[in-house]
């Protein structure tokens, strides 16, 4: 059984979704235009695909179909029939389908430039090393990985490899958090003192979420990673003591073997505080939420890490206040992302959220867990 | 000098506010009809203001006019000027005016049911202690004490009196927290998770609150308590793993003997987690928030400890969706309080809220400190 089939419930769909897709790409502003300068013109980078769950199928795959910078030409799935049905909505030839089984024959397959891995946890590091061994760029799914050695090995195979490492920290590509980090450096809500931040839902049993092997952790692994990253990039600094709590209220099965919950507060460097929970047996809202607390004023983002309808407000010192609802719809942080490891190919720099990126916050959720008197990864 | 004088900034006010009260207490529906009750209609508890800063002069002493269980019979104050301003106000004698030496003369004054005591921090036990002492009932302001020996000794000094003690923790006295707590207990948002609060705000050099001495400590005595607190009253339980940071970024003089900021974390019996944040240095708002995650919904205040204009929503499950502003304007949660004391006094009940419950905020708060690598209480 294929490793994405434990990773969701599969929603069917069909090819009327990609005429939908189309027509919302015609509705919304086109972006990706660094990309597609004169040099890159008509230029795209070639996608395969190694996991066909909800991450891939309902936002991954129809951004790469809706930017101007990819397409996808090839798919690995332990499920043939489901890939199959994939295969023909993006054109893919039936040679350029893999299985995990013979998923190192993409080395031969001259029409793929990079790989997107959504995979369970567990499995990132293999198929990215893989892919590295393979030739191919990779664009990896967050967490990175279940442990610190195999985020090191990631890195160490990509570099050796001459190919680039891309952790999806889709929220570092979104134009909202992107506005509320540059109005912290612009000073605009004076120097940030406190944050908090929570994001978390209610997980159905089943999921292999829930499988420590496979997810190497709970909540926070998943979804807490959110608040954790945000409050790095809020900042722009790297915490320093972590202090945290874990807990299990449920003993209805669900958390035999990860944790329920996760509360851990930080003092980065310069003094700033940040308290955070996550939760897999509460309701955030659907999307959590940070506040960044400055001297001249605050900042929030409620819901802060949905797909779409993220939210924006703040309230300057002596400024206009700002009440930003995200105009995007789903998919177009996935476009981002993938126009921007296709700028890092052609251009050969190094991705905005390299394996480092994605290593850091490995090893500071190993430093939570610790703390929290849990398994380090 | 009068501790008061210490504590605020004065604004001039007169007569014409008294005015203004009246009219507002015909706007608003009137409260404490159980105290009020058929054996105690018509009767006042008589009350001696200890402290003449702004909670007294803006919030409680009006409150008392509007109450029908109250009124203001004697004042202490430092200032003998500003006190006969306030005297003729409120009608009251020039022999009930005291000042802090002659304090314990309030015994011999049998128009002195209760006092209230709004002084910095550190003073709140020694005037408590003395009011027991002359047999009058106490209704002190959070945070109790500066130490938990100084809490235990009011206690004691108040049962021993078999005088009240109550500490006025004014939101457990709000209708909308109380609907808060309400929710929650009827299994509304199902079983609690997490929760995150904040209460700050960027404070002024100068206030007496950033002396150690007469505040024991920084933000968490004068306003993270109110989330510690809630914290508490939300859960109906008592944290025992307590984690917590603490740090100073401004160096301007107003931090030299009390810390700006502090965050921490709190695991409850049940497993539910709580990760807090407090500033003397950021702006929460104007008045602080708490969220509260459940299994079947969400529940959140925000903001939440202002004086007024609290904001209740909630996200029920299979529910209807909850937003209800506050509809109260200041001074009513005061209003409340002294009408409480007054039931109490007359049933001869303990307050909801007695020193043994501002005792206990004061062990955690210790707790944090001593977490967050400072001296405890």
């Amino acid at each position: 059984m294929g490793a994405e089939d434990l990773s969701m419930t599969l929603t069917r769909r069909d090819f009327s979704r990609l005429s939908a897709m189309a027509a919302l790409a015609g509705a919304l502003p086109k972006i990706g235009a660094q990309a597609a300068d004169k040099e890159n013109a008509g230029r795209k980078l070639r996608w395969c695909i190694v996991g066909l769950g909800r991450i891939s199928m309902d936002h991954f795959m129809p951004a790469v179909e809706l930017s101007k910078t990819g397409k996808i030409t090839a798919l690995v799935s332990g499920h043939r029939e489901k890939a199959e049905k994939q295969a023909a909505m993006y054109n893919v030839p039936s040679p350029s389908i893999y299985s995990y089984d013979n998923y190192d024959e993409i080395r031969q397959n001259k029409e793929i430039d990079a790989v997107y891995i959504a995979l369970p946890n567990s499995m990132h590091a293999e198929y990215t090393i893989r892919a590295a061994k393979a030739g191919k760029h990779v664009l990896c799914e967050k967490p990175m990985a279940t442990s610190v050695a195999d985020c090191k090995a990631m890195v160490e195979a990509c570099h050796k490899a001459r190919v680039k490492l891309m952790i999806a920290y889709r929220c570092q590509y979104n134009p909202l958090h992107l506005k509320a980090i540059e109005l912290i450096r612009s000073g605009a809500i004076g120097q940030v003192q406190a944050i908090e931040s929570a994001f978390g839902f209610p997980i159905q049993a089943g999921e292999w979420r829930l499988n420590r092997k496979m997810a190497g952790g709970g909540p926070l692994m998943d979804v807490g990673i959110y608040s954790l990253n945000a409050c790095r990039y809020l900042t722009g600094e790297e915490p320093g003591e972590i202090k945290a709590n874990s807990s299990t209220i449920d003993h209805d099965g669900r958390f035999d073997e990860v944790e329920e919950n996760d509360g851990w507060t930080m003092k980065f460097p310069s003094g700033i505080l940040a308290s955070c929970t996550t939760t897999y047996g509460g309701d955030t809202g659907g999307g959590g939420f940070f506040k960044v607390h400055g001297s001249k004023g605050w900042l929030a983002m409620e819901p802060a890490f949905p797909y779409q309808g993220k939210h924006l407000t703040a309230h300057i010192a002596g400024g206009q206040d700002i009440d930003e609802p995200e105009p995007d719809k789903d998919p177009w942080d996935f476009v981002r992302q993938a126009d921007h490891l296709a700028e890092c190919v052609w251009s050969n720099q190094e991705p905005k959220t390299p394996g480092e990126e994605g290593l850091r916050d490995i090893q500071l959720m190993s430093q939570i867990y610790l703390a929290a008197g849990l398994r380090p990864l």
